[in-house]
């Protein structure tokens, strides 16, 4: 399985305008992210997850997933993406600590952290991109793999040394500095390219 | 130089709804491949040109194009870009076949056929996205590229056959098919790792 976990740190977790989804915490970055993990050209991809963890105003923390083995109704523009983020977050409103809600089928939301939320992902093999890491295409992929982007702030200092100490791998993807959904389209066509 | 254009059959050459991009002839595809051409995390890239052939209703063909070097005031989101490109729309609406008019800073609009376009930029080498091809990471690109992309309806057989008479290489991203906006990502990539 592919999982993905997008660090959007100042991604409003309480009500945002959908008619401008760049004020509220860059909320057009994690649904263009949501969207390169899931979609390819004619379908959803049945084998990814990509989890958001979002950490603005007014209610953080709140993490989302999107499954992609259950999803339905989902499409691939930002607007659609932006409106199953904010049902999710009403979904959400009340849940206390560690607490999880399901919001649609093949879309959950919990109060996690993401220290939480990444100890217990201790089975998969942990990725995280940097421009010092192994270049991507020399990486011998693992069975379940989980992938850490940061957003346009990418990943705090704190972050880092808790996914030292998990011994997360550092990749790089090339000397560029990308989009985190950039990234994702890069990670998924090196997987495809070692799959088939 | 990189220079794209993307195909998209059906998007729309008059006025669209902001608030439903989808239903505007995929004009979210449109934008997205847009976005993906022009931005890095934190900048535009000023070696790249993405044309966007607008063939819909109700007043094809339009070809607007957006010029990395000289472009200004632009966003990475759908409605940002769906802005720019509507506003272009207004500004091309009585253009005469072949005729061009500027639309802001780093932005033209021109009434013109594909054909005519391709035929313009024969001292380009131009490529063509289609699984038959050699596989990308093996190209040794040539100093002007020009990088053929279809939409979610791919490339017409007659345009095809008009691509083989210019002699355009075929090249190949991987066995997934992918969106435009994807398949520019990974062109991207790879001819940064070729560059730097």
């Amino acid at each position: 399985m592919r999982e993905f976990i997008l660090l959007a740190l100042r991604a409003k977790t309480s009500d945002f305008d959908l008619e401008n989804l760049s004020l509220a915490g860059r909320m057009d970055l994690v649904c263009r992210a949501i969207s390169s993990a899931l979609f390819v050209s004619d379908h959803v991809r049945k084998d990814t997850v990509i989890h958001v963890f979002l950490n603005g105003p007014n209610d953080p923390p709140k993490l989302i997933s999107f499954f992609g083995d259950s999803i339905i109704n989902i499409e691939p523009d930002e607007k659609s993406i932006a409106k199953l983020i904010l049902f999710a977050l009403k979904k959400g409103k009340n849940l206390k600590l560690d607490e999880e809600a399901d919001v649609l089928q093949g879309i959950k939301i919990s109060k996690k952290s993401f220290e939480k939320f990444i100890e217990e992902k201790s089975t998969s093999h942990l990725y995280y991109l940097n421009k010092k890491g192994k270049d991507i295409r020399e990486i011998k992929f693992e069975e379940n793999s989980l992938f850490i982007l940061g957003d346009n702030l990418g990943i705090p200092k704190n972050t880092e040394k808790l996914l030292k100490r998990l011994k997360a791998e550092k990749i790089s993807l090339g000397s560029v500095m990308l989009f985190a959904s950039h990234c994702i389209v890069l990670v998924h066509n090196e997987i495809d390219r070692k799959s088939y």
